[in-house]
C-alpha cells in the first residue's frame, strides 16, 4: 500500500466551480491542498502571493476549470466484462438469459478485472467516488479500488427468494442467506474492509430488489446497517411489474415504496436506485424519510422508463446520478449521464404537458446532482461533493478550450451540455493524482484492457452465453 | 485548390461494416481505393495477395473497424459560434432573444469561421457529409467546406413572412425574398457553387419553416428545385403551436404536413427536419410522397418532443439523423445522436405502452439511419452511404480496442451504444484522408479555435446578447 500523501499542492489560475452552499464560482481562483485535504480556496493572485513559498507542487491551470470529482451513485462494477452481452433484448432475456448466467459464473478474479476496467472508465469520465450497486465478490472489488485510488461504497448483492434465479443461487434458502451469506459475510466484509485504503473504502449493505427479498432479509438488513452506521443500496420500483407483484403478494395498495414504508424500512441511510414507477404519495414518503434516489438516465430510458425526477427534487428528495452497469447503458460515463439527465427530463414534459420544457432541470441542478447530491446519497457529504476548506481533495481538471466546448459563452451550462470525456484532463482523489494529463497513473491501462478482453470471452463461454450476429457476417 | 487525388490505397486486416443492401460485414476484410472511388472490397488475405503490388499506400488496420462516413442530415453550421447562448431558456426566448439576434448580426467572416469550427467537430465525430439546415452566407460555408475536405448540401435560410423577425429581415417583403434573395440569390448560388470542390458541394434550396413562408415562396421553391434537380431542406412540424397556426391560418384540419400535401409541396426531394408533431395520416403522406425525415434526437428532446420514429420507419419513411445546431443540442456529434436515438425511442414506448421497449430501434437500424438513410435523405445514395464498389471513398476508421468499447462482445451494437468520439481514429472523404490518427489534416485546429473564440464574443456584443450568470461568480 502506498504511503499516505503529505505533499502541499497549490493549483492556481483556474475557474473553480466549488458547488459549495453559496454556489461560489471563482473566475480566477486557486486552491491549496495539504495531504488529502483542501486547506484554502480563494482568489488566484492573492493565494499565489501567500502560499507559493509554502507549496511543494505549484500548478498553473491557465484558466482551465476545477470541479469536485463526480460521484456515480449506482454502478455495477462486476458487470463491466458484460458490456454488449444484452443489447436490444427484452427485460426477461436480459435478466434470465444474459445477466444472471453472467453473474453466477463470475470468478473472484473476473470481479477484480471487471472492477479495474470499470474503474478506468470511471476515472477517465471524472468520477472520484462511486456506489457499487451490488455484486458478488466484494473483497475483489476492494482490492481493485485500493489500487485504482478512487473512493467507493462497496456492496454485496443479496437475494434470498424469487423466480428464475440460477440453480447455484436459488439453492440458498433465506436462512442460508441471512445466517451465512448475509449476516456472516456482509458483517465480515464490513469488519474487514470498511474504512480501509486510507479511508477511501466503505462497506454498505445490499438488497438486490424486493422481488428477491423476504421481509426477514429486509428487516435484518435494516437493523444491522443501523447498528454498523452504514448505508443500504437497493433497486426500488424499477418496472410496473415489480409494483404489481408487491401489490398482489404483500397486500398493499401501491408498490414497493408503499410497502417499504409499511414495514418501516425507509430511512435516511437508504439509497434507492432508479425509483421510476412511484406516485406522488410515494415521493412524499421518500422525502419524509430522507431516502436518497439514484437516477440513472440512460439505463432508465432503455429498460425502465422516465423517473419523476423533477417532482422528486421539488418534494425535497436528494436525487443523484448513476450510470448503472455496462450491460444496461453501455457507457459508464457520468459526463454523458449529466447531458442525458437534462435532455430526458426536458423531453419528458412533452408527454406530461404537450410541449417539452427547455427550462426543466437546468445545468446548475444537474451539476448538483452529479456532485453534492451524490455525496449526500452515499452519506459522505461532510467530506466530499464540493470544494470547501476541510473537505477531502477530490478534484477534476477540465480543459474547455477545445473543439468540443468552444465557444464558452456559459461555462456552467457548457459543463453539462457540451463537455465530453475528452475534456477531462486530470483527476485527484484523496489528495493524490490518479490521472494526470489524460494518463491514468494508478494502473496499467493497456494491461487491464488486455486482461479484460480475455477474461470476458472465457466468462461468456463458461456461462453458455452466445450473442447472435446482427448482420451478414462473412 | 488541391489537385484531384489519384493514389491507390489498400486498407486491409479490418472489420468492414459495409451497410450495403446485403448488410455484409467482413470480419477480416480489405478495401481498395483508386483516387476518390472504392474499386474492390473483399477478404483481407485474398485482397492483400492480389493488390499489394498495385497499391501505393497499404494500411494494416490490425482488426480496427471500417464504416461508411456518417451523414449528418440537419446541422446549422453558422450557429456553431452560438453554442451555449441559449441553454435552459424557453423556446420564444431562444428564438427571439438569442438565435435571431445572433443570426441577423453575423458577418460573412463569422459564417466562414463558424463553419470551420463546426466542420472540425463533424470530422472528429466521424461525419463525411452533412446537410446544412439553412444559414445566411452560403458562399462562406462553401469556402469552409472546400477547405475542410468534407461533403455537403448547402442551403440558404429563406423566410418571407412571420412575426418577431429582426428588423433587418422583416423589411424584406415576399416580393423581395422571392425575386431578389430567393430567385436571384439561391439560383445564383446554385450556379456558382453546385458540384464544386471535386463534386463535394451541392446547393439545395431552403425554407426555414411554414410560419415564415408564404405559399408563393413554397411553390416557387418547389418548381425551381425541380428545374435544377436539387433538394429542399425545411423544418417541418416542430412544435404543436406550428400546427395550430397552420390549422387556423391556412384552413386545414391537421398541421403542416397536411397543408404541404394539399398544395402539392411534398415530393421525394424534400428533406423534412424534425417532423415531431405528425399523426398517422401525415406519416402516410410523407411515405407516399417519398419525403425524407431528419430526426434530431438531442434537439428534439430538449426543444420539441418525441418524433414518431418507429412509426415512420414502419411506414417506409426514410429517416436519417441530424445534430441540429449548437445552441439546440450542444454536442454536434453523430456518435452521440446514434446513442440517443436508440435510448429515446426505447424510452418513448413507456409513455405509449406502459413499459419501455428495449428491442425498439435496434443498433443495426440506428446505423442505417446514420449512413445509408442519410445518403438517401441528401439524394446522394448512388455515390455514398455504404462501402460498395463504385461508390465514393467516404470512410471512417474506428479503434474499438480501448476502455470505451472493451469488451467487444457485439461489434455492431457497440458502435451505437459504447462508441465515443475518442474511438474515431481516421476519416477519409472522397478518397482523401482528412483526419489521420486523430489529427485533422485539412485545417489548423488551434487557429480555428482561437479565431472562433474571438469572433463569437464580438458577435454576441454586436447582437446585444448577454448571458446571465448561473451561479455566484466572484
Amino acid at each position: 500500500m502506498e504511503a499516505k500523501r503529505t505533499t502541499v499542492t497549490l493549483i492556481h489560475n483556474a475557474t473553480i466551480v466549488t458547488m459549495d452552499p453559496q454556489s461560489r464560482v471563482f473566475k480566477h481562483g486557486a486552491i491549496l491542498i495539504d495531504g488529502d485535504t483542501i486547506t484554502q480556496i480563494g482568489q488566484s493572485s492573492q493565494m499565489l502571493h501567500q502560499f507559493t513559498a509554502h507549496a511543494e507542487e505549484i500548478i498553473d491551470l491557465n484558466g482551465q476549470i476545477l470541479l469536485p470529482g463526480l460521484i456515480n451513485t449506482h454502478v455495477h462494477t462486476s458487470q463491466q466484462l458484460g458490456r454488449g452481452i444484452a443489447d436490444d433484448v427484452d427485460l426477461m432475456t436480459w435478466l434470465h438469459a444474459r445477466i444472471w448466467p453472467y453473474e453466477s459464473n463470475m470468478t473472484e478474479e473476473d470481479s477484480y478485472i471487471s472492477t479495474l476496467l470499470c474503474g478506468i472508465e470511471l476515472i477517465r469520465t471524472g468520477v472520484t467516488c462511486f456506489a457499487e450497486a451490488g455484486g458478488q465478490h466484494v473483497s475483489e472489488m476492494a482490492r481493485a479500488v485500493e489500487l485504482l485510488g478512487i473512493r467507493a461504497c462497496l456492496t454485496q448483492s443479496v437475494m434470498d427468494s424469487g423466480d428464475g434465479l440460477p440453480a447455484k443461487w436459488s439453492a440458498q434458502t433465506t436462512d442460508y442467506c441471512i445466517q451465512v451469506e448475509y449476516a456472516l459475510s456482509q458483517k465480515e466484509l464490513h469488519k474487514k474492509h470498511n474504512d480501509t485504503a486510507d479511508g477511501r473504502i466503505r462497506i454498505w449493505f445490499g438488497i438486490r430488489q424486493i422481488m428477491n427479498a423476504t421481509d426477514r432479509l429486509l428487516l435484518e438488513t435494516r437493523d444491522t446497517a443501523k447498528e454498523l452506521n452504514t448505508g443500504i443500496h437497493m433497486h426500488v420500483s424499477e418496472i410496473p411489474y415489480e409494483n404489481e407483484v408487491v401489490i398482489t403478494s404483500r397486500k398493499v395498495d401501491n408498490g414497493t415504496v408503499t410497502y417499504l414504508e409499511k414495514i418501516k424500512f425507509l430511512d435516511n441511510n437508504l439509497l434507492a436506485a432508479h425509483s421510476v414507477w412511484i406516485n406522488d404519495a410515494e415521493i412524499n414518503l421518500l422525502s419524509r424519510a430522507g431516502v436518497k434516489v439514484s437516477h440513472c438516465p440512460a439505463s432508465a430510458m432503455r429498460m425502465l422508463g422516465f423517473a419523476p425526477v423533477k417532482e422528486m427534487l421539488e418534494a425535497g428528495v436528494c436525487v443523484s446520478l448513476g450510470t448503472d452497469g455496462a450491460p444496461s447503458n453501455n457507457r459508464m460515463s457520468m459526463v454523458d449521464e449529466m447531458y442525458l439527465a437534462s435532455l430526458i427530463n426536458k423531453g419528458r414534459e412533452a408527454f406530461l404537458r404537450g410541449t417539452t420544457d427547455a427550462t426543466a432541470l437546468p445545468a446548475e441542478t444537474v451539476l448538483k446532482m452529479a456532485t453534492i447530491n451524490g455525496a449526500e446519497s452515499v452519506l459522505w457529504d461532510k467530506e466530499i461533493g464540493s470544494l470547501e476548506v476541510g473537505k477531502k481533495a477530490d478534484i477534476i481538471v477540465i480543459n474547455p478550450f477545445s473543439w468540443t466546448m468552444i465557444p464558452l459563452h456559459d461555462s456552467i451550462s457548457s459543463l453539462v451540455y457540451s463537455m465530453r470525456t475528452e475534456n477531462i484532463e486530470s483527476v485527484m482523489c484523496n489528495g493524490r493524482w490518479i490521472m494526470k494529463n489524460k494518463k491514468v497513473l494508478t494502473v496499467d491501462e493497456g494491461e487491464v484492457v488486455s486482461l479484460a478482453s480475455k477474461a470476458s470471452v472465457e466468462l461468456l463461454k463458461r456461462a453458455g452465453i452466445a450473442i447472435p450476429n446482427r448482420m451478414n457476417v462473412i
